[in-house]
């Protein structure tokens, strides 16, 4: 394989070999998700470069994993044993702002919050928001049609792709989509490659949609003693008309562990806490008060509405520290599944109860308004017990999320870590059109395979 | 081939072979789309009757062409020589609608306005309102990826568009996507078979999102002198955050042609008007005042803003006049071309020079918030050098469209109307990929061939 390292050389800027730097490498930020030895990381520069390393790959035969920052939770930037890993890392310029069609071109290193704030500088707003902004790629969030806190409101990743730049296995390039807002010219290949975690082809552009600059937002934060009333509010705020762009629900244990942490004021018997934003500037004080309003009818036994930034920011601290507190209490196995949300309570009853069958604790914490939540199991990683039911218990969590009409992830992918649980969800008729589809986009498999599929 | 008409009486309730039945099903609504000979109409009244004809016209290796309410603009379903017309009238049954989650499920036959007033009644609302709404189907909405007058603010069919029920060619049946506001457990092919045409399967159930009733409209119309001012205030109107939920503009061809048709007091060198509307209940007089203001500020002549929803309608007629109107000057050949916003005025310049060039009228009202505009050809039919002129000028558009950087449908499709010019958009790697995803789903090409591709 020197031989294939010498001809990528021949190709591209920046090949590496040295195994600390492809050791440091070989794992995105999944849990239990197995890594292969790669046999060499290549950061190419260009469209062009790009499409050298995939020829370069299909003569050796060689798979090829694509990553950006490897902040994802699924293990789909994992390296496989041999394989080319190809980073987008030196191809991160944001092309082009346009304020009249208001949309970016970039590449895909581009980091998220790079973006945003470039974008925002000509008064405009891109509103995806992983909670890994600050370090996560656009690449890398098309690959995974990344959620975040916003969605709620302003919808995923994919809802601002209007139009890719792709290289294929076979080492051409299309271009999928279209610069306009509308287009029904043939069929929607951008959004099949949005959230195929590099397993179609390389996104090697992205032209992306954004809006005018949002205005300042306000927050409401209320204290619930129950989870029934809790997500009981969550469905009449989602009901209401007001549109929050943001809505998280944060469950019993993580309150505590957040009161344990930082002194916020939470009552010993917290059963569950409603964050609310409303963006609309001078209008957004009316949208709070409206939305206290709501939370207190629905049994808040305590409600607090910012009336400036400032007070907007102490409120939504506890979701910052979300995180950091449920860390404190051990290893934690971070599951990411989304039910209807009239099935939030038995999902949320069904995880007690799961909870109580495995010994584990299992914190809930979650975009409520899309009833996407992120059931965290947590354990003491040296016993090993107790790590074999957290694996136990995780997979229950996601039998349950189908259970009740829901889908194994919400935001985060199947990658390394659902394979099997994705089988279960598109059953064998879907399992195969979808293999199917892959086929038709990478014939010899050399696009990441190992992921998505079992 | 009477042995197939038997077959599918025997798993069929309704099957016709009547030959004035079979001639008034041939074609949709397009112009000049060529249509053949059907050999008999099915109409399934359930999934498993559905299946049960694809297996039947696997084994004859006949084609079917799925048809809704045929308003389609685009020849997609019409009928090929010795096809299944397959109808979806009897599967129309909204089958729930869900106020706490938020969506509707419903069969493919039913008619888009028929569900718009179920939910309604629930206090819920299906924004997708394209012209046809009150005659189209949701089946057939979903087959092209329908737009309509309320994109502007709320986006296309497909953005509604959750999880589809689908029978394959292979007459399996899958189900694709999901009840949940998110999710990414595989690739999406929901959003495959939206705007597919009927080329990749049969839809015969659909997830539909929905949301909060909208509360009350209110309108402005705005007089201008010139193309370039009306074009300048949209822009402006769009990139003011103020998002009106409605944003039409018409060009002054046609806005002289509602004038002579009935009196609206619009001058006789009327260059633009531009119709907005804000559907904000209370907040909706401040932001049409705030439209206003945009439209005077960018040298509208007039603006009438309408106080209430009487006014409103009567502001809005003149929207609803423009095919009557136009119609009055002759045949009509509807184009469907969306360009970048900061490409509309080059747009409209470019249509007048080909009017002059081909000897032809174009009229151009469109959706001018998606930069979604429809150039009217406009002549004698009786003429046939008129006649093929007016075919030529509305190539002309379409390559034209194509040069500013936009596509050739914003949301009536392909279908056999624009078939050479997808292959020019897409460029010969996009189409063979579009080719291959065709025969992953449908290796025999039996689901309404002759479309999309040449």
């Amino acid at each position: 394989m020197d031989e294939l390292v010498d001809r990528l050389s021949s190709v591209v800027g920046s090949v590496v070999v040295d195994s600390d730097v492809l050791e440091a490498h070989r794992q995105d930020a999944a849990t239990f998700c197995t890594a292969g030895v790669p046999l060499v990381l290549v950061r190419p520069s260009s469209t062009a470069e790009v499409q050298e390393v995939v020829r370069a790959a299909g003569e050796y035969g060689v798979p090829i994993v694509t990553q950006g920052a490897r902040t994802g939770l699924s293990g789909a930037a994992n390296a496989i044993d041999g394989c080319i890993l190809l980073s987008t890392a030196r191809m991160n310029q944001v092309l082009e702002v346009s304020v009249e069609d208001q949309v970016a071109v970039v590449q895909p290193g581009v980091i998220n919050a790079d973006l945003s704030r470039a974008v925002l500088e000509q008064g405009l707003f891109y509103p995806p928001d992983p909670s890994s902004w600050e370090m996560s790629t656009v690449g890398g969030n098309i690959a995974t049609n990344a959620g975040g806190l916003c969605c709620v409101k302003y919808g995923v990743t994919g809802d601002f792709v209007r139009g890719l730049e792709v290289v294929l296995a076979s080492g051409e390039v299309i271009r999928t989509g279209r610069r306009t807002v509308k287009g029904v010219a043939g069929y929607d290949l951008t959004h099949v490659i949005v959230g195929s975690e590099g397993t179609l082809g390389i996104v090697t552009e992205a032209t992306l949609a954004l809006r005018p600059a949002p205005e300042a937002a306000l927050t409401a934060a209320a204290t619930f003693l129950s989870i029934e009333e809790g997500v009981a509010a969550a469905a009449a705020v989602m009901g209401s008309g007001l549109r929050p762009s943001l809505l998280e629900f944060i469950d019993g244990i993580t309150a505590r562990a957040i009161q344990d942490y930082r002194d916020m004021g939470l009552p010993a018997n917290v059963g569950s806490l409603l964050l609310a934003q409303s963006d609309r500037g001078p209008r957004a004080a009316e949208d709070v008060a409206a939305i206290a309003e709501i939370c207190t009818a629905h049994g808040a036994v305590d409600v607090a509405v910012a009336s400036d930034a400032e007070e907007s920011a102490m409120l939504l601290e506890a979701r910052r520290l979300v995180h950091f507190a449920n860390e404190k209490l051990g290893t934690s196995l971070i599951d990411d599944v989304a039910v209807p949300r009239s099935q939030l309570v038995a999902l949320l009853h069904g995880i007690d109860a799961i909870s109580k069958q495995y010994g584990v604790l299992i914190a809930c914490p979650g975009h409520i308004g899309d009833g996407n939540m992120h059931p965290t199991v947590i354990f003491d990683q040296a016993d090993e017990a107790a790590q074999a039911r957290a694996l136990e218990a995780f997979g229950a969590v996601m039998d349950l999320g189908l259970s009740l009409g829901g889908t194994i992830t919400g935001e985060h992918g199947v990658g390394k870590l659902k394979r099997q649980w994705l089988a279960e969800e598109l059953g064998p008729v879907g399992l195969q059109l979808q293999r199917d589809v892959k086929a038709a986009f990478d014939p010899r498999g050399l696009l990441n395979p190992d992921k998505l599929f079992l």
